[in-house]
């Protein structure tokens, strides 16, 4: 029986650097995934062909990224009843325009939306991973880890200042 | 032989009092039409399937209405060839979410957008017949006939205002 | 043995009619919740606490609406692994100040935000029952026959308005 | 007889580069134009008589691309009835001027706006040949090629990268 | 002789109301003015046909108000050497749309920009006084004047608030 | 000896219902101040001299309260080495020309601005009150005692919600 | 008899780049000026004084120009009768927060905002020289040599496009 | 007996560069500070940790800068009665999500923000240092001597500027 697995969108092979990070924390939290360039313009059919078997295939998440006028995410969701996470990528404006046009969603076809940019690639992965972990106990402890690292890291360089504040400076 | 024909899309019943005026320009300059409720995310099998057929069935400029995370003039843009016009309906943050959702489409899937709301109804009305008067004088003739009685109007408001100033300065 | 929960949080009391109608989605969709004011300012201790036992009570998924600097979905964050799903409420600046405080959490701990108001509510009822559904079989039929009724809904107005478009057109 | 015509403005010479890639969409789908650089604000003259003698000199289509409080569209097309295409340019304010300098005009006048900047402009170029193709078969042919080419290369994107993921993650 | 007279231009007769105020200003300061109703793009050709004459019709200052993509002002000023104020008119984005279309007027061409609104319409009215006021100095003592007395009136209700607070906090 | 007090100043008496609260708080914590109406634009010298003579008058606080171009905080703050907290007040685009105008000092001249409207005016009384208790432990601890029942006052509120839901739902 | 004079006025030296176009549109058109850096908060003594004798030292217009929370032009304009110019400097925001400091400047006390920037810069020397030229025929003259060669600057351009595009297409 | 303490508190060490121009204008003024990396989400314990003991352990002003949904100065303002000085750090959206999310704190807990960034962090010294010297004589003649240096500073450019002018207007 296969895994639970998160599928990765995005709506151009330009946008793949920005969900790196994202990837990386997938492979950390030893959760497998698979990632398509669908663009939900240029490939309208693909798109909806593999958000309406997603879950058959076995897919448990799916977050989509895309830049401007992203209606990835919205695609997507409107043909699949799995949880879709939104990563609105920039573009132009900042980014302001994908991330309202995939946070702004009409009644009745959720995108849970993450912040813009990589940052919001990282959370993408850290919100699939905590929707997985609700059936997976092994899984919430490595995400436990996951963030109980990330405190100590904040807390050591913490600890590194107070001990030689001048590295801290250099910009 | 049908007459070219506009095909008018909102993404819900409550956008259809926005359009209405713009329905008027329409019957006014002797275009015909067809209005539907479709929604780019809870009837999304219905408004690609109509996008697809949309050009055998004999229209010719397709506008599209939809607010929030504005997704429908995209969508319909993406499965056809026919010029798509998005008209942004204003819900939140007075409409600039749907704007930027209509106006910001990626390369390659075009929708000419308009104003935000009533004006846009109107002007993407408007923008529709100067489309279909490219091959069709006489409705080249009605529109010149409207633009220059919308002009007169104005001309003749400023005479008014000339004679008798009073009357225009309440609020 | 106790049913998955939804915890739904909100800032401040007028937040809740707000939040009605999503509330509305969980009873529908027969979703054990329960609704509580913290706030993430007045009540700091007693809003982190309650984040820290969410998991262990029951809760799956918690739901936070709050206005302006809109912090209480962070903070619920930042102290569960539960998915944390936040709704921008509208105050000032039509609610921009609530969902940029909400969405743009930085790296390490995420927050799926929804839309801005009434249609957030709504959505983020539906985003907690996908990923309910994830382990509930029952849950996702009566999800999928939610969104079913929903574009039923659409395409009824459509064949309505077909037959009489006039009523559509009142403002 | 001559074949109907682009004419592509521009309100200053810096705008060229913006516009390029757009250019050669139109040569791609050998759609002859014109290219002029005329300012609304600083060769208003030139401006209105090359609106108003567009029709009659053959073009069917226009499309302006100006920046900053970007008016050359609108008053183009206040002096024709010809389909008007305004591209956003970015100047100050990421384009946010020019972008409601172009889309938001008042009712009577159209400006069918598309995307700031360079996808604005290949978005222009596509959107007046797919105005032109409603007369012209081969054209519209051109344009489905076109379409179909730009989908096959998101896909051929997504099979490369499932055998070679490494080489699309380098920034 | 004439006395140097102010021309007040309108796009729409819906946009007198907001102008009242700066027209009283006008009376008050004995300022000679014409009010007109000419829109840029629905009567472009009597727009500036009055920009061109108005300087030897005898006017010194223009102040022109609209909404929207507001290219009055700006279309004006391509047609004239005579100072042009602009006041942007709340539509839609709360005139954040007139606002820009106004002031972010390119190189060689100025528009002297003035507030949103009513506030803009006085202010406009100030500023074209204070420009005929150069060479005129009994209407500097009269500006004079009247800002002394605006001040006035701020002391008048400070020391009204010191005496009796309570009428000052009512909504 | 004058017990340490608190200067309001708002730039119109309009601005006063918005700073009501924000008094009541001061009275509440038993701080005494002072309420003047001193324009920025309309009295620069009355305004000035005001914060010149702050300090020598005893106040040790100056709270001030401006809408649009909210220059008042900021002139004050020019002028007095007192802390000043500045209120934006909403007019246009909601308030933020004056949360701008107010928090973007540039360097060297601090204002500590609070949020839009009502909301910041309680926080100013508040944050004055923080200010000045940092000298006064009897103020602290009427600080502390008003910030207890403020979370008393939400945990009745969830407890009522608790017992009877159906009162909270009312819009 | 000295000439009509231009002050212009910076906020802090680093603002003077972004004059300097505009100070050469002064030389060229012949109108003396003086520059000077005056700090609306950390040298309003000396600023407002400025302001006040401005006029008997015989100058005709001010030019502020000022980044961030830009109150430069609004307290000058509060101290003098004489037209007052804002050019917005882009700071953080792209220029948005001294754009909207500046131009929304209260009932009462006006200035004449100009665009973002160097282009302000260029436009505001321009504005103050149509001012000046209400009385000064030479002037005039020489203003409207300068806009004609503008003018033909852009039809050269647009000369040579026709003869050999490629240059242009460099970006 | 220890001096008043300034905390100087960061999100992330990415943030310190921001804040060393500040720290540099504390050190000037003699005032003694910690600076100290606690993220509000990430190290949500020891962040209120530190704002419950910051009383007793002798501070008397906490200045907190963080970036995107900056939490951290509203979290520390929620566990502290202490005065606490919110500065917005630029990452996404120029710094717009960071202020929104700083400055509108709802009623009860204020949190004193200033300007985005570098210029933030110097007058958030500068405003604790205000705020330290209502009770330190000494304290309030060095930053009276800061503010006159600073001004001075202003008028010798001015002087230079009128003496050499080239060499302020290189970019």
């Amino acid at each position: 029986m296969p895994k639970p697995k998160v599928a990765l969108l995005v709506g151009s092979d330009s946008d793949i650097p920005t969900m790196r990070e994202g990837i990386e924390v997938l492979k950390k939290l030893q959760i497998s995934y698979e990632l398509h360039i669908y663009s939900a313009h240029r490939t309208p059919d693909q798109t909806l062909r593999f958000a309406q078997k997603a879950h058959e295939q076995g897919f448990r998440v799916i977050i989509a990224g895309a830049g401007m006028a992203a209606h990835l995410a919205g695609v997507v969701a409107s043909h699949t009843l799995l949880p879709v996470i939104g990563v609105p990528i920039e573009g132009k404006l900042q980014g302001l325009d994908s991330l309202l046009s995939t946070v702004q969603m009409p009644k009745g076809v959720p995108v849970g939306t993450v912040a813009i940019g990589k940052t919001g690639a990282v959370n993408a992965a850290l919100l699939a991973a905590q929707i997985l972990a609700l059936s997976d106990e092994e899984l919430l402890k490595r995400i436990g880890a996951y963030r109980f690292s990330m405190g100590q890291e904040v807390l050591n360089k913490d600890k590194e200042l107070q001990g030689n504040a001048r590295k801290f400076f250099k910009n």
